[in-house]
């Protein structure tokens, strides 16, 4: 079952508050999916991802369909089994990464033809099979086959793509075998704002679960980024969930909220972590710095995660330093904790019509964050 | 404060059952101390340790010393509060690891002269100092410097050493300002039975609150390590803790429990998982086996840890493969479960009087591991 329930709006555009249900629980939305690309949220286990409040996670058809194989996967047990998480998991279809990861692919109106990052065996998908494949990973929310064109584009290959997109939208939906798992198509249309609207429109015709807005954030400036938001989102059925997929900062994610959108997902929160960085309430923290090696405080002074009320910033730049997977652990954790809660604090205020102020305040905090900020 | 009391005893060598009892918490024993190196039992937190029944911790005083530094540690607050575990924490003297790692060192009377295994840069440690920086660390139990010669080494190499160790540990008894925390001396004296015994006794007339035998597992053949141990063993008094450093594997703590050992700690649980192997009651696992891409069984089907319960062999080797921190996490966490849990079973086969038949027992199931065996 997917049902989406939009309990408050104020506009097109707008911030809004729902409820995506599953069969396997309900997310209020605004919500932060934690990205587990090959079927683990990078050092992270089920549990500790529902204890920071995580309702829903991504993984990716394309990743799992290379390594270790949907085959295997569904042989395990499914998704859910598989990683031992028993909540709801959206899965990109792949369209992305065919087009930023593999080392060759050739598109036409029948699918895609590419080669794996990880071997150079060539492989084949089309739309159906997409579909088929999401279905026998068993996940809740599956995402269309798209094509993302490149940033900059000429305008007849990003049309082409866009039109691509939406034909092989109507072809997934026609594909799919089980009502249990929820489809949403992609938006595309690169940075033409005409030709965003005129997906929106189509596809919001198609009557789809809920709609995702592809092939953004993937080079051009920020201020691009939000007017095709902006000219999508009024586009979009109310009553169905938007998602933003692969934004973003902390700063996009309240910029995105704003405008409309229900679902994030992106990698920066656990990548970063792994590379040492932590966003917090000040701003954003690099562990390694000299300066915090005989800190005793927490990464974050306004944060009650696991990491920052039991460790200090002297004993995280050492496990850092020292390259020890704790660090990576914890760093994470938080992380991802400070995204789930920013989430929890937007819902709050939508719920108490006050998010303009906390916009501000949200980004008032970040200018005051003094020397831990950057 | 430090006890040890003598729970049960069949005699001077063979198997005991004792309590350490310490300000932080009583440590049943035999015992098996996890190595936290760094200050952090690698990939794991102090809830997972104390949830896998972790009593007591081991840490390094030379790697600490290096980095972050023991004033560093110190500053924030003492080891303890540093890695936030709140039980007994033993400290080697870093003896050992100036003899394997450092690669530089001058040996006199007065103390070793060496080299940093990180930076090159160069230290001096004598007794007392290695004394005063354990204390700074604010450790329960801290270990003598020792000077642990090679294997093999000339015979009055290794009568210089044990000499020089046995003076050592008078050094750090008289050096000693905290009676709140443990001292242990090293028993040298290479793989001359009779120079061990001497040790032995020696050691034994300055009343210390327990014994470490040293310089064991360095290459010799497992006959000649339990033939020093059984030398030794019965030279101590009863009434305290006797502590085998570095050893070993599963089949190793058996054997020491067997002649009468109450500590152990050994990296092999930590380190063989982040190298994928598990040790498990079918024998040895290698994870990234073929074999186990599609097997949906536990890592151990007799064990009932975190790893077992929640995910399949076939999950964990496709973490593993791809490089996953989890993959680590999970073996790791299995791995000193599986140790811990070895030490619970011969505490009770002890207890009820069986300990020769659960040696039996244990060698027989590994025997039979099958196709998990290695």
């Amino acid at each position: 079952m997917f049902e989406f329930s939009l309990n408050k709006s104020s506009g097109p555009a707008a911030p809004r508050l729902g409820e995506i249900v599953t069969a396997r629980g309900v997310v209020p939305t605004p919500a932060f999916m934690p990205v587990g690309t090959y079927g683990t949220v990078k050092t992270l286990t089920p549990e500790e991802l529902r204890a920071m409040g995580a309702g829903i996670i991504l993984s990716n058809m394309y990743h799992l369909y290379l390594r270790p194989g949907v085959e295997a996967v569904a042989q395990l047990g499914g998704l859910h089994r598989f990683m031992h998480w028993d909540g709801p998991i959206l899965t990109d279809s792949g369209g992305f990464q065919v087009f930023s990861l593999a080392p060759f692919r050739k598109v036409s109106d029948a699918g895609v033809t590419f080669r794996s990052h990880l071997d150079g065996s060539s492989h084949f998908l089309d739309p159906e099979k997409v579909v088929a494949l999401q279905e026998a990973l068993g996940v809740d929310l599956m995402i269309c086959l798209d094509e993302c064109p490149g940033y900059p584009a000429p305008e007849d290959e990003v049309r082409r793509a866009a039109a691509r997109t939406l034909e092989w939208a109507r072809r997934s939906r026609a594909a799919r075998k089980n009502p249990e798992a929820a489809l949403f198509p992609v938006v595309q249309g690169g940075m033409l704002p005409e030709l965003r609207r005129e997906q929106a429109q189509a596809l919001r015709e198609l009557n789809f679960d809920g709609y995702a807005l592809g092939g953004l954030s993937v080079g051009e400036d920020k201020e691009l980024t939000w007017e095709m938001v902006a000219a999508t989102t009024p586009e979009l059925p109310q009553d169905k969930p938007r998602y933003l997929m692969g934004v973003g900062t902390p700063e996009d994610l309240v910029a995105g909220v704003a405008l409309g959108v229900d679902m994030f997902d992106c990698v920066l929160p656990t990548r970063n972590a792994r590379n040492g960085m932590a966003f917090t309430n000040g701003g954003r923290v690099v562990i390694k710095n000299a300066a915090y090696a005989l800190d005793p405080g927490p990464l974050d002074d306004a944060c009650d995660c696991y990491t920052c009320r039991n460790y200090s910033r002297g004993y995280l730049r050492h496990l850092y330093v020292s390259r020890e997977i704790l660090a990576f652990r914890l760093l994470t954790f938080h992380n991802l904790y400070y995204y789930l809660d920013l989430m929890v604090k937007m819902r709050q205020a939508i719920a108490a019509d006050r998010f303009a102020a906390f916009r501000r305040e949200f980004h008032q905090n970040r200018l005051n964050g003094g020397k831990a900020s950057g």
